[in-house]
């Protein structure tokens, strides 16, 4: 299952009841945390987010929006003696931001916490059950959008026919693998009659502040959602691309171009009071696109 | 008038529905902001204080409960177009810290920002209504409280009396600083027929995060209000001291043994659900005293 639950949604000002940019996204069965504005703790605590669960957390770039909520969190993970490690990935003078706040403080962490400085196109995390890469957005400051693509499970077994057809125990996980099996006598037996295929893996692109920008299409081509800003609506267009900001209409053809599944639009500019109009800009071009609300799980 | 606004009440983690050290101060009709736990902008905006009214900001210590919000303030002050001179009085490395995730992220603020490192027991601010002191406290690490004198008002005029005696218009600010009158035949016009005293200006005291300390009291003498940190509920009374913070009946017995007129008690552990025995027992010691509630203006 993939989920993603918005903690967050606003630009760069707080605006009554909209809070700066932060997610948890939920692949493979593990939470990930994506930016950690201000408050992002706070957050947590008021949509039941358990902290214990984070050992990733992704800052995008470094504007305060996207990441004032993190020393406040990592502090907050040893007073509450976390015990598992934390990983943090994000631009490189980050590191030395957190760590000069821990150490005027004289704060002793209780766990082990690794910094990894993100640049250019790569890939952070590769387990078996998930990918997670970064690609560079075209933003004022160096700035990375995240991709999360769970992996093809295994085949899964259909009981029967293997019972039907006498496959020891031993070979079961071959089967899974895709491997035929063959008899003492040479018989072959087609793995597509012990086995159906799993469904395909999941992918998730968080495409984090930017311009309209093409180049990223081919980070998120095809995922099964994408969350992409809209600081403005489409008739600032030209205040949009001179603040290395997008538009409704702007990330609705990324959308399209890049034949994603669905849209997330959020990152929105404290100047709007109300967001109707978002969603209805954005639909005109790329019909499947919902408001990223905070406190809303939007599953696939 | 004396107002003191509460933003945040708890200690080092957040809990929910408290939020860490902030407040706002109000004296000689001026707003200062004491502390600036994370969330204090979004805790201005739910309280409906004006962020373009503060233009002092003063920083007890850098733990991160109680300076977390502040460089998240600076860069909105920047956004909303804020214009007037901001002044930050904190321990030393503070500067640093928040002048380096300014230019990380390449912001230029749009006003005048001016530090100000603070250091033993000295005099922060003095005019012509007010003057401002920080005094040391015994913390973990170095760490400040604050006193706020409000000057005494010049004598106010008995207007009946002052026409009755022909008394010059240019010689009314005489009057009001206390001068006597001399006619032009040399009579002499007491000062006492002509005027009453103003009423003394207020004094109040955020003690910060301490333990108990006697060596506080001198600064906070005779104070109309003070604020003292009371992380434990006093069968703690030995964890409070090894961690530099004080219990409810020490708060007390400071009130108490400095002579001041009420106690605001805060900076709760979120290890406790509820308040009420903060109340009762610091009031077994020192009657006047109440909880510093979040949203609550205490007026004196």
């Amino acid at each position: 299952m993939l989920a993603v639950t918005i903690l967050g949604n606003n630009s760069a000002v707080p605006a009554f009841d909209r809070h700066p940019t932060s997610q948890v996204v939920t692949l493979g069965g593990e939470n990930f945390l994506v930016d950690c504005g201000e408050g992002t703790q706070i957050q947590m605590i008021n949509y039941k987010i358990r902290r214990s669960k984070i050992s990733h957390i992704f800052i995008s770039h470094l504007h305060g929006d996207h990441y004032f909520g993190l020393v406040g969190l990592i502090n907050s993970f040893s007073l509450l003696s976390h015990q598992q490690e934390l990983h943090v990935f994000g631009p490189s003078p980050l590191q030395e931001i957190i760590e000069m706040q821990i150490r005027v403080a004289d704060t002793k962490l209780c766990y082990p916490l690794h910094f990894h400085t993100i640049s250019g196109a790569a890939t952070l995390v590769n387990n078996e059950r998930i990918e997670i890469k970064c690609f560079p957005t075209q933003h004022r400051i160096e700035c990375y959008g995240f991709s999360f693509h769970e992996k093809k499970k295994p085949r899964k077994l259909i009981l029967e026919s293997v019972k039907e057809n006498n496959i020891p125990l031993y070979f079961y996980d071959n089967l899974k693998n895709g491997e035929d099996f063959i008899t003492s006598v040479g018989e072959v037996i087609k793995n597509e009659w012990l086995t159906i295929e799993a469904p395909k893996g999941k992918t998730y692109a968080f495409c984090a502040d930017t311009r309209y920008n093409e180049s990223m299409i081919e980070h998120i081509k095809d995922a099964d959602l994408i969350y992409h800003e809209t600081t403005y609506l489409d008739n600032f267009r030209e205040r949009a691309t001179e603040r290395f900001h997008s538009t409704t209409k702007q990330a609705a053809l990324i959308a399209q171009k890049a034949g994603v599944k669905k849209l997330l639009v959020g990152h929105f500019s404290s100047k709007y009071d109300t967001l109707e109009e978002f969603e209805a800009e954005a639909r005109e071009i790329f019909p499947n696109t919902e408001l990223a609300l905070e406190g809303v799980t939007y599953k696939v």
